[in-house]
């Protein structure tokens, strides 16, 4: 399986619009940092994994057209700090530009060819580290998936999400390939509606049987007993095992161990933040309200008031495991150590 | 305060059309069986207490104009078997059905005036109980706010979704004149947005303050200790205490309970089922796909499966009180069956 959504070739960076997704399959093309740093602000690509990759392309193509070494030194570095502020919440973009960062830095000659070359691989190397540990990650969660299961996800964590076959998708990719008769229920994840434009656009191609619901049939099907397993994205994972995802994952985690479903998380080390102790210390993106008193274009309330936190934080005792591509771990300090 | 959006004047019953709302204000005239019949399917009205007292004055409008007094027996009778079709799960329609039948068999003479006064004032009666019934529930129900509170509620029902203030929000309207920092949490209500654009619809004119989430934002409150209380309606409740309401209404209480949150249903006796058992007795309403694939007429997902189930049952155990016109009782066989 390989991912037709994200390529990257003589200095442009060529993407699905996800926006426009799934009325429109139209693909842009980024050059400019102005143009990496609205793709991931204005979600055209979204899914931490894609985004950190994005960036590191972003950083590749600021310097591509450049001759001169020094302006390209400086011109990398300046798109470095502006793409470390296109989204606030999931780790990797801070983890991709961190890495181009060491590149920048540790480039001792003065030859552009040289340098160029060298940032083109550090970002082809973290996008196939997250091809690889999609691979990796679905290789353990298949384990989980008995055939005839029925599972909950939330949000796109797919090959629109990430540059390999994905996190939690990735998973049931590989799962289908086993047991083609598992279902898959796909919340629509307001208020972007990653679910209903993106995961079922993505499982309609594949193949899989899904079901689209609302946000708030979730707790309906646990207690009629349709779901079998809960596994979901993540956008930043603490040392505690605490996860930021997008907003509606706790309530997923609270229903599920209310029903006494296994609830879990897949997510690649990329997602870790080995930097802050909990949940608490995760800021989340507040975006703005058009959002919610807007469905696209279209105003669909009245409102003067609202709120859009984008994302929520699951506390680690209600998750069952983190699926990682070095294995499935119980989110504690003393696992997440380890994985450092 | 007097509800402005439902009058019965000369045979016409005239109501705000709430499907047009936020957009539109506009107000149409129900006057055959079929107006009647489309406008409860159809969501022009709804709202338990309302879908019955329009069911009732659809009975009344099938024969205001007829002078043939066989002629009306029988129109009276197909009104009724019509209406009885127009939506499964409030049970607040089948009462009022069956009260205008009982109107219908008991008279005895054959008088065409007679006939249709005592439609009206049965018609009527159920009105007015339904506005005392706000009024009850509200006195006792604002025992439970106190100053500063924030509320979660769910859906509308208020002044749209019954004759007079409403059950949850018309506990609301009476605690704001109270206390007038009380805030109010407001979940959009997918597919059919009753929360975005109604319920703030209402809250913006009252001048009380609210919030307009998404419904999948709802955990991500709790985590965030910023909800105090939950109080949302009912469709039908059984003598056990299992409750039915909008799709999403079980999600807050698991929730609720999570994170040790009071949830109460604020529902008149009409919503309560003394014929069945338990939850598993309620049918629930299975609407069109079309609703969440589409946000109103404009197609938000590709996707060709979905399921779309309009109301979800809640345990009673998961109730801390339903507050009723007579008090508010806890949900358990003993206390149901003293209401009856």
């Amino acid at each position: 399986m390989v991912n037709p959504y994200f390529t990257f070739h003589d200095g442009v960076y060529t993407i699905i619009n996800q926006q426009a997704l799934p009325h429109i399959e139209e693909y842009i093309d980024l050059v400019s940092t102005d143009d990496y740093f609205d793709a991931i602000k204005t979600l055209k690509v979204r899914g931490a994994p894609a985004i950190g990759v994005c960036a590191a392309y972003g950083v590749v193509s600021s310097i591509w057209q450049l001759s001169s070494f020094s302006e390209a030194r400086e011109r990398a570095s300046m798109a470095i700090e502006q793409l470390r502020h296109a989204r606030p919440t999931a780790v990797n973009l801070f983890h991709a530009l961190d890495k181009m960062t060491e590149t920048v830095n540790d480039y001792a000659g003065n030859n552009m060819h040289d340098y160029r070359d060298n940032l083109l691989k550090q970002a082809q190397s973290i996008e196939q580290y997250e091809i690889m540990t999609c691979e990796k990650m679905s290789e353990y969660g298949i384990a989980l998936i008995k055939p005839g299961m029925t599972i909950l996800t939330h949000c796109n964590t797919g090959m629109l999400a990430t540059p390999g076959i994905g996190t939690a998708l990735g998973i049931i990719y590989k799962a289908y390939e086993q047991h083609r008769d598992i279902h898959v229920y796909v919340p629509e994840t307001r208020p972007l509606l990653q679910g209903s434009r993106l995961t079922a656009f993505e499982l309609e191609k594949a193949g899989i049987e899904y079901t689209l619901i609302t946000d708030n049939m979730r707790g309906y099907l646990f207690s009629e007993n349709r779901i079998d397993i809960v596994i979901t994205g993540a956008d930043r994972i603490a040392q505690n095992g605490d996860t930021a995802n997008k907003i509606g994952t706790l309530e997923s985690a609270v229903m599920a161990g209310h029903f006494h479903v296994p609830f879990y998380i897949a997510a690649p080390l990329s997602t870790f933040d080995f930097d802050i102790e909990s949940g608490r210390d995760i800021h989340i993106e507040e975006r703005s309200i058009d959002e919610v008193t807007h469905m696209g274009s279209h105003r669909i309330s009245s409102a003067a008031n609202a709120v859009n936190p984008a994302f929520d934080i699951t506390p680690a005792h209600m998750i069952k495991g983190i699926i990682t591509e070095k294995g499935i771990i119980t989110p504690c300090r003393e696992s997440i150590s380890l994985l450092h």
